[in-house]
């Protein structure tokens, strides 16, 4: 066998970075995969964390564990600080340096604020598993003082959660919110009744679950009415603080405000000195490398990248999935002595999100389901795509269990990343 | 029915403040339970979580959860600053008081640094979830660290943990950590052998669980030492800092310091400026009273107790829940008019630990057991003490996974309170 000389850089061990990483095994490199994390992060189910629905380990591993096989690879928790493209070296936050003959970003996305950073200390977003554990404090705190809270009106807004963004994750957020306020809190408190939470999710466009069919945003909003979830469309939030949120001009007092809206990318663009579209995703050319450097490829959330119809990637798991399959593809091709540029193109497979526990709503192009059928076919897909035995027997378990007893198993309150309000 | 007007208050929901109020059940009083903590910690598995082998959900619970049926308790999220003895009322952070009729102080302890609390920062203690998290963080990030290192000096002390303290908690925690290194771990680290891992555990008296039979301290000793643990006895620590700990004549360069020596009661005594024994625990009468105060009990880790031999009640879970048990009988004889002072008498029911994950030693006194038979009786024992029927099967589930595959689930570096190293 010859010496391997061909030094693979993947940065960001999410969907994207680590379908790539596997999609290159036996290929003639080796790779060194960075991340500023030890796990994985399976970022669909983490409302479930915020809502205390599942324990963070049950949806987060170790990354080294996960390519423990792969002799090739060598896994590094580390800080990338910039990118020395005519050196072909990652910049390390020791001072240290990688050389590289491919560079592969998969550094995924923040949420953003439209230009608003000072929201954030008052409406935490939802990306990493400290966020969730971050918005689970929140609400379960804001119960806690309620209990002991003796004014009406402040205890209302205690009472009152708002949630900005009527994506998938707000209203899965909303659904999950009322449930642990109804089902699971109910009875557990002696000064206030849990069932008078008010949970209200606001939308600057005219539905919630834009992505989706308009018939299925109408079954959504007709769910979450019935779960008790008040939908506010039309207006953007122009104001979030302590008190509570504004949207055009309602006021609403609350204490507990989640962000559930724009997301911006890591700073991939910002190291490479690349061109970026508003929200910071690097413009790639249609093979995913970046303009004048073949040798670096960006992927997943950290990539701006078009369909054929002029309609952007979304910004969802399949996505990073598909490009970090069709990298290594490229790659082995190029390898292989084939250099032809392929480019990219995107398979929506479809759309889906739950409402509560009772409800979902799928797209798949080819099959559209709503109601309890959908709400299965849900939680079996996601089951399937969790990585390891171990948790999909402990997520199953969960479920399971909650669905049985509406009782949850991660209830806890704990200090984390100093609270900023 | 008459009108109930007996007001007590409990502060604290560990194992002696729930117990107590399990035991008052049908009493003619109203309770309320105070805890700065939303969940009751079952600390006994506490270093299963410092070492990833539990997830912090499975070893704790709600309170107010805990207590939702019983009617007569209300369950406050608070921080009490202090106590008003005259006025029997318990002050709150808030500024708020709550009147009481019988106060039971049940609050416990946290580890103490023998008057050089400018350690803590480089030797973390194992009392709260916190700590848990903080310690598996420590110890992760200490691998993480190795496989960059190419000092093989500085890479040595990233290897090296040092645990000060030969009691239960530092056995098990030596124990499972080797075997986290050895198990777990091994193959995941292209830079380092994880075996490699030098554990110490320095214990200034002349044997490790001093409160056993001295053949169990000897049985502890060999058992650790086949596992690869270097045991020092003889010598105090007399520093900790960042570069590692020196004890007696020696010095240990160890990047990871845990401290599992010394406890110090809660504020309890200076809340009631009570006198207390060097640990700061309340001196209490024989009934468990506080001189002068009939109507305040101390309970659990926050009381000093003597057994009739004049040695000291031990500080563990069924000394304190015993304290529960009796003055909850007292109270009751007292609200049924009798009011004869019983004194409290210890049941010691036996010692157990743990040493990795095939060998234990157990002594009931009338069983003495080591090897695997002790370990397996010590799982059961304490998945039968587990509060819940979801945590015991959740428990139950874990650790069958860890024998059976020796992976463990929790292995998740989060980032927790900000760490001061």
């Amino acid at each position: 066998m010859s010496e391997i000389n061909h030094q693979v850089v993947v940065v960001g061990a999410g969907f994207g970075g680590l379908e790539f990483t596997r999609a290159l095994a036996e290929a003639p490199v080796r790779i060194t995969m960075i991340d500023k994390r030890n796990h994985h992060l399976f970022q669909p189910l983490l409302y479930q964390v915020a809502t205390t629905a599942l324990a963070t380990s049950e949806i987060a591993w170790p990354i080294r564990h996960l390519l423990r096989k792969r002799r090739d690879v060598t896994t590094l928790l580390a800080n990338v600080v910039g990118i020395d493209r005519p050196g072909k070296r990652v910049m390390l936050d020791d001072g240290s340096a990688l050389a590289y003959d491919t560079l592969v970003l998969a550094t995924g996305a923040r949420h953003a604020y439209f230009g608003h950073e000072e929201w954030e200390p008052f409406a935490p977003g939802l990306k990493t598993l400290e966020d969730a554990t971050t918005i689970r404090r929140r609400i379960l705190l804001a119960f806690e003082q309620a209990e002991r809270e003796t004014d009406p009106v402040k205890r209302q807004a205690l009472l009152t959660v708002a949630i900005v963004g009527g994506g998938p994750t707000g209203v899965e957020l909303a659904g999950t919110i009322v449930e642990l306020a109804h089902d699971t809190l109910r009875g557990e408190f002696r000064n206030i009744d849990t069932r008078s939470i008010r949970v209200v999710l606001i939308e600057a466009g005219d539905r919630v679950l834009a992505n989706f069919a308009p018939e299925h945003s109408d079954y959504a909003e007709k769910a979450l009415e019935r779960l008790g979830v008040t939908i506010e469309l039309g207006r953007a939030v122009t104001r979030c603080d302590a008190d509570g949120v504004v949207f055009g001009d309602k006021e609403l007092a609350a204490k507990t405000i989640l962000w559930a809206a724009g997301v911006a990318a890591s700073p991939a663009a910002e190291w490479l000195g690349a061109e970026a579209d508003r929200a910071g995703r690097v413009l790639v050319a249609p093979d995913l490398t970046v303009p004048g450097n073949p040798e670096i490829f960006v992927i997943g959330d950290a990539a701006h990248v078009l369909r054929p119809d002029g309609r952007p990637v979304p910004g969802v798991a399949p996505a990073a999935k598909q490009q970090g399959k069709h990298v290594a593809a490229l790659l082995k091709a190029r390898l292989a002595g084939d250099a032809t540029p392929r480019p990219f193109r995107y398979r929506h497979d479809g759309d889906l999100a739950t409402i509560g526990k009772r409800a979902a709503v799928i797209d798949l192009g080819w099959l559209k389901l709503t109601g309890w059928p959908a709400w299965w076919l849900w939680g079996v897909a996601h089951i399937y795509f969790l990585i390891g035995f171990r948790n999909r027997l402990a997520v199953s378990l969960s479920w399971l269990w909650i669905y049985a007893t509406g009782q949850r198993s991660a209830r806890l309150i704990t200090q984390g990343d100093e609270d900023k309000v």
